[in-house]
């Protein structure tokens, strides 16, 4: 049998080239249209597919489905079916896009209805998201932050190599790409003065991260070993932690960032599946000192994933701020799992974990404006002639990533969120 | 027109003395039996009233309810019909429940089914809390806590005087009262050794706390004022924020509490409502410095409530370990609410904002064993002669809280729940 992911797959849906969404990714999100509520599709080429509709009219007979499973405002209750009933679901789609397989591709009028072409849909949130954990698990970020406000020859807290830091975040405030977030206000301290004055954020930044969603759940006191955390890992998406480093750092000592975060976080729409990134596999960092046995692994657990960060302003067109790669993080996702449930944490269906800021070993390589402009000291030039620190009101952020080998790129789509005026 | 919590009111239903839930009181729960499942009930004496079976039966009828509403397994539905709303539900019970109006009582058929002893019913989680966040809003507990870790003479740092402190909690792991929470592993770094090791907490502690629930939601970027802010909130309940503070301390920098926190917080199942605590209103401590203009307000938003800690061992009986009161609170929870909210953060209904510790002036009063003990410094003894430093597997720490003024009391019930081994 092929794989559903395997390069000499071809679909008969035509994919323009550099397309994020070849028949061998497949990523699962939640959309709707001028005449449809909230329902399930798959991303293929410049369309989407209606999974709905699929499912209402027998194409995936015999998978097991229940009734309505697609016909949901989120994807937790697919989901919950668990990771290997998400994989049946994308194989049987693989096979039904496939142009060497009859079975869709000569319905042509069920052909015409499902596939919506992707101008006429909008994307929503993917998924419920019942809790919300931000990681910090990238050496270079770290080091960078930890090099800036603390002490360069001493960059890693003692516990950084030891353990993934992480800390949760607020659930209610991420958003699907394409909502403009309004500009934070809150408490600031200036260097002049004691005193902490009330203002629209003056440092407001973006984070380039990826977020991996859980598709099953534990019970309370249970945890996961690294050699299972594969199983409650249904896919991925990209994950802007817009921040505003004023408010924060005011805020944030002794108990860690709250209003420099809450205000708004934006994720992609699809939710890139861990088996369409199955051929990125890639050795991560080597960890020195060794880990504890239960944050020990084995195989290949980081992602070969190219992550850029781009910028538009009202008057000037997109540019690159940064590239980045998801191989770059020190801990990986099995050892975040791991971690997040050895104290007995129990982790539910849609709970969304970001890797935190993800930057790399160059410069052009950092994953936020603070590391960029190191705090301000340096400043990057746009195409209209203006300069940037931290964004401006008007701008567009937007983070795209893909994995690219052998003619096939698995794409994430943009992650993308405009900058408007406080309230 | 009599108001529900008038000392003058009395109740058809008998009340024994010292019973936390007068007809004053009524608070909402969410209850099971064994032959109902869910449901919405309220707290009378010594029996729970089935909201469904009022419901049903036209006792509610001109509130203008939704069918079905009590007849779910969370309230966040009936709360989100707004303060007002279960304003009007909550003073129909009252007098359906009172002894000199007739509506209920003289249906004794109706009564004896609607009416469930306390001791068939088993308690639930009231809402499914979408968002947790915990402040740190006592200035005792800070101060302690910062002469322990830090400096004596400087232990509140710059920034708490100036906005109340929080961080965001670990929704999924929050349950109600009889749960059992296995003790937490992870990793602990011991004073004689540079290196972690990965162990049960030794020092797991607990924490006294009240928590608020909103019931109402706000949209991105909008900013709840504090003279709106008791809009948004329906009521109290007692929370206690487990802490296994050795793992805490060796993960928390820089970014705050995550596993010596998130393996369980537990909640009381009774929502006593803002209404019924309004005779209990008083002024909080002066507030100096004067706050930025966001977060001043008008009135007393302190609540005299005692609070109390008491240990129940597998060989001891229950004794008392502190008593402190919510009035000590620096921070009162309009202010909480205008500052979670002031930078757009967004709130849905059913979050949970927790104090943080509340502790008063004296010893006696301090809602940890961490500020109790003196870090192991003290030592507690329980009535079988053992004694305590943090807590021991088969240990039960019970929460209790209750405001009493005119001979009415308004109790919030036992916040309960038992250590047992690390899984």
């Amino acid at each position: 049998m092929i794989k559903a992911n395997d390069p000499v797959l071809k679909s008969w849906v035509e994919i323009p080239k550099g397309s994020d969404f070849p028949i061998q990714n497949l990523p699962f999100g939640i959309f709707k249209t001028k005449y449809l509520s909230a329902v399930a599709g798959v991303a293929i080429g410049e369309y989407v597919l209606d999974l709905v509709y699929l499912h209402e009219h027998g194409y995936l007979d015999g998978l097991g489905l229940p009734a309505g499973i697609f016909n949901q405002k989120y994807l937790n209750d697919f989901f919950a079916l668990g990771r290997m009933k998400v994989r049946e679901v994308r194989e049987r789609i693989s096979e039904l896009l496939r142009d060497d397989i009859d079975d869709l591709k000569i319905h042509t009028a069920d052909c015409a209805i499902a596939l919506i072409p992707m101008g006429e849909v909008q994307m929503l949130l993917p998924v419920k998201i019942p809790n919300y954990t931000d990681f910090y698990s990238s050496e270079e970020h770290a080091t960078n932050v930890g090099s800036m406000f603390r002490d360069p020859k001493n960059a890693l807290l003692p516990n950084w190599k030891h353990l993934p830091v992480a800390y949760h975040g607020r659930a209610s405030s991420i958003v699907v790409s394409g909502t403009d977030i309004h500009r934070p206000k809150g408490q600031v301290k200036l260097d002049d003065s004691d005193q902490p004055v009330y203002c629209p954020s003056r440092k407001l930044d973006f984070e380039l991260e990826l977020a991996f969603i859980s598709c099953g759940e534990t019970k309370l006191g249970q945890s996961v070993h690294t050699h299972q955390a594969e199983n409650y890992i249904v896919g991925f998406v990209l994950f802007n932690d817009w921040s505003a480093r004023d408010i924060q750092q005011w805020e944030y000592a002794p108990l860690g960032p709250f209003l420099g975060k809450n205000f708004g976080s934006t994720i992609s729409p699809w939710v890139v599946t861990l088996d369409a990134l199955e051929p990125f596999r890639t050795q991560g960092p080597e960890q020195h000192p060794h880990v504890l046995p239960y944050l020990s692994f084995e195989g290949e657990k980081n992602f070969d994933i190219v992550l850029e960060v781009l910028m538009k302003s009202e008057h000037a067109d997109e540019t690159t701020l940064c590239r980045s790669n998801f191989k770059y993080m020190y801990w990986n996702v099995n050892q975040q799992l791991a971690h997040h449930t050895v104290n007995g944490c129990n982790i539910q269906v849609g709970d969304l974990y970001a890797s935190g800021t993800i930057s790399g070993p160059s410069p052009g390589s950092y994953g936020s404006l603070l590391e960029l402009t190191w705090n301000g000291q340096k400043t990057l030039h746009l195409p209209d002639g203006s300069e940037r620190i931290f964004i401006q009101d008007g701008d567009t952020v937007i983070l795209r990533g893909y994995a690219e080998k052998s003619g096939v790129r698995i794409g994430f789509g943009d992650c993308s969120g405009k900058i408007i005026a406080a309230l």
